[in-house]
């Protein structure tokens, strides 16, 4: 029964980490995965792998609820939330998200301003009835827009929109105010990356391939009254909120490994100092981007100031003909995925938590010299 | 750029290792947890971790591919049938299976034999309309039925059944011939433990959490013409196998990790020589610890003789006020999660691919020792 782990490490094989700009899967914190990588044949002395444990073991249990009140403190939730850890992507969140809230009587409103916006707006349409009340589309996704001429439709139930738009870059300074309706926000790519008053919103979402976990993962955040106002309709238990909550994320078993890393990952933050000094970050991070990329005449971004992503910023060269050797040369330079979304094209830089400002300043020397190479 | 990984390692916690008779999240192969860790900081030389890798990078699509390539040869499956890596628990298949395959005038038909088949039945008839052609209930689910009074009604689309029930530890020894109708099986805790004709079935979905990899992925197969049967209506997107079909499982951000791992643990059955090396295993592994029980009158087993799980040997003993003691007992000697499912109590030992004939052996020795210390 007592047996030695055989342990053998290709340590030459680890001499070399990239900076990986990539929207999601995205970069995680080096302490992590060391960490991560150093208990992963034994988690917490119990003789096995954190993927073999059960996920109604104390153990897991007590992980889980960690990682919930950890999250609860980082984003000060106010007790008449509840935090749900759901298995797979987060796209499922935007039919789970009219099945629960729209009778047939009910609309909802989306405010669309880029691809993700666009495809939960469609999923609701599919499903049940929505209408929008703004759309940058004929900007190219390239503002947020005005809402204070917005009107909504008696009966709307909620209203949903996206603060930050990985595909395009495009980022909400503030939170929408059109009255007391409940505001429900996809922060796939921008929670925990900045401030945030949880009490303003009925529903926060996000799939926690930026700044939560590996991917596989999708954190709700959800204000209890919704819960009452759901239809009693029949929703695909999977998909509904209130069986979740009821079950404390344990109606289906959970995706136990992304729950240890997210756990993981609060713990981390919370130690670098919390959600404000990650935006600081993001903030100064970005900025530099921006600053060197408008400062240049080589490469340029089309989203407008205000509206600007803080981790995802998109950029394109004044020369598009070289974007495939910008790609391949800033790979040797181990600056990699930072080829656009396919949708549009271009090119894109994902700073989220985990990214370092030196992975930023390696980028923008790479940058400064491919333009000197390429000027001519 | 260049920085050499801070490695650092607590050898001193890993020289123990137990045998997890936890029914899933369960065992895995050692072997595939050694490398999976050796490899953890940095996969495939891309100088990052695998937590971190894109979904539509070449190396993690090569992966899938290899991952699906392996499967198919394991299980022979034809070339008309697809297979899907789906993020998330098998539950949602519950939904998925009546949704795509019962438009309003349809019927389904489910052989209930234990607790994950009648709550996919309760399922099937929340959304949509289904009957039961059999139901082992009043045996408090210890057999598996005689289906050939079964008659079926008109419009039936697809008969449901579950090969092999984890909680009650029930087993077909042979695939329901029930005519024409597509056959459906939930064979999360039994797919690669035994031999099987794929083309006797329309659909076969499995968790992975047993036999296939860490919890948070289902692995389908479908055949593909019952796509073509597909209903038309609103089906919330990520409840569409075409739609995942169409995509190639990438619909979503699919859970990266599990698939490694997955990919892992269909190259290791290959090289243990296949699911018939598994299943003669598996045979002898649960005939060993199936014997002693019968041999044994303060061990008891109520499931009959040929219904009995080849994975989840449930039984309890002849005096059930020992069964903390018996449970405490075991886990000090390093055999743990031998508690029976929470819904039906008991005692139960699951088996699946990566527990080795030593652990049963291990159980059943202190299975001995337990019963001589409590004999009288």
């Amino acid at each position: 029964m007592s047996r030695r782990m055989p342990w053998k490490l290709k340590k030459a094989a680890m001499n070399r980490r990239v900076y990986n700009f990539g929207a999601g899967p995205a970069m995680l914190p080096e302490p992590i995965l060391i960490q991560a990588q150093e208990e992963f044949f034994d988690w917490n002395h119990l003789g096995m792998s954190i993927l073999e444990v059960g996920h109604r073991t104390p153990q897991f249990m007590q992980l889980l609820e960690h990682a919930e009140n950890t999250l609860r403190e980082l984003l000060k939730i106010p007790d008449d939330y509840s935090v749900l850890f759901l298995g797979g992507a987060a796209r499922t969140q935007f039919s789970m998200i009219p099945l629960n809230f729209l009778n047939s009587e009910q609309k909802a409103a989306y405010i669309i301003t880029g691809i993700w916006s666009q495809i939960a707006f469609d999923e609701a349409r599919l499903l049940k009835s929505a209408y929008s009340i703004a759309n940058t589309e004929s900007s190219g996704f390239t503002a947020t827009p005005d809402l204070t001429q917005c009107t909504l439709k008696a009966n709307t139930s909620y209203i949903y929109y996206t603060p930050n738009e990985t595909v395009n870059g495009v980022r909400f300074s503030n939170v929408p105010n059109l009255g007391n309706i409940a505001l429900i926000a996809d922060m796939t790519s921008s929670l925990l990356s900045e401030p945030l008053d949880v009490s303003q919103f009925g529903l926060i979402f996000a799939g926690a391939q930026k700044n939560i976990a590996n991917a596989g993962l999708t954190v709700v955040i959800i204000r209890n009254d919704l819960l009452e106002q759901q239809i009693k309709s029949s929703i695909p238990t999977m998909l509904n909120y209130k069986v979740h909550m009821d079950q404390h994320s344990l109606y289906a078993t959970p995706p136990v490994f992304n729950c240890y890393i997210a756990a993981k990952m609060f713990d981390w933050l919370k130690q670098q100092g919390g959600v404000d000094v990650m935006y600081q970050r993001n903030q100064a991070k970005s900025k530099k981007l921006y600053d060197f990329i408008d400062n240049s005449e080589f490469y340029l971004t089309k989203v407008e100031t205000q509206a600007r992503s803080l981790v995802n910023v998109c950029f394109a060269l004044s020369k598009p003909e070289l974007e495939n050797s910008f790609l391949l040369a800033a790979q040797q330079q181990g600056l990699v995925a930072l080829k656009g979304h396919r949708l549009v094209g271009g090119l894109r830089a994902s700073l989220y938590n985990a990214m370092p400002m030196e992975g930023v300043d390696a980028l923008i020397q790479f940058m400064s010299e491919f333009e000197k190479d390429n000027e001519y």
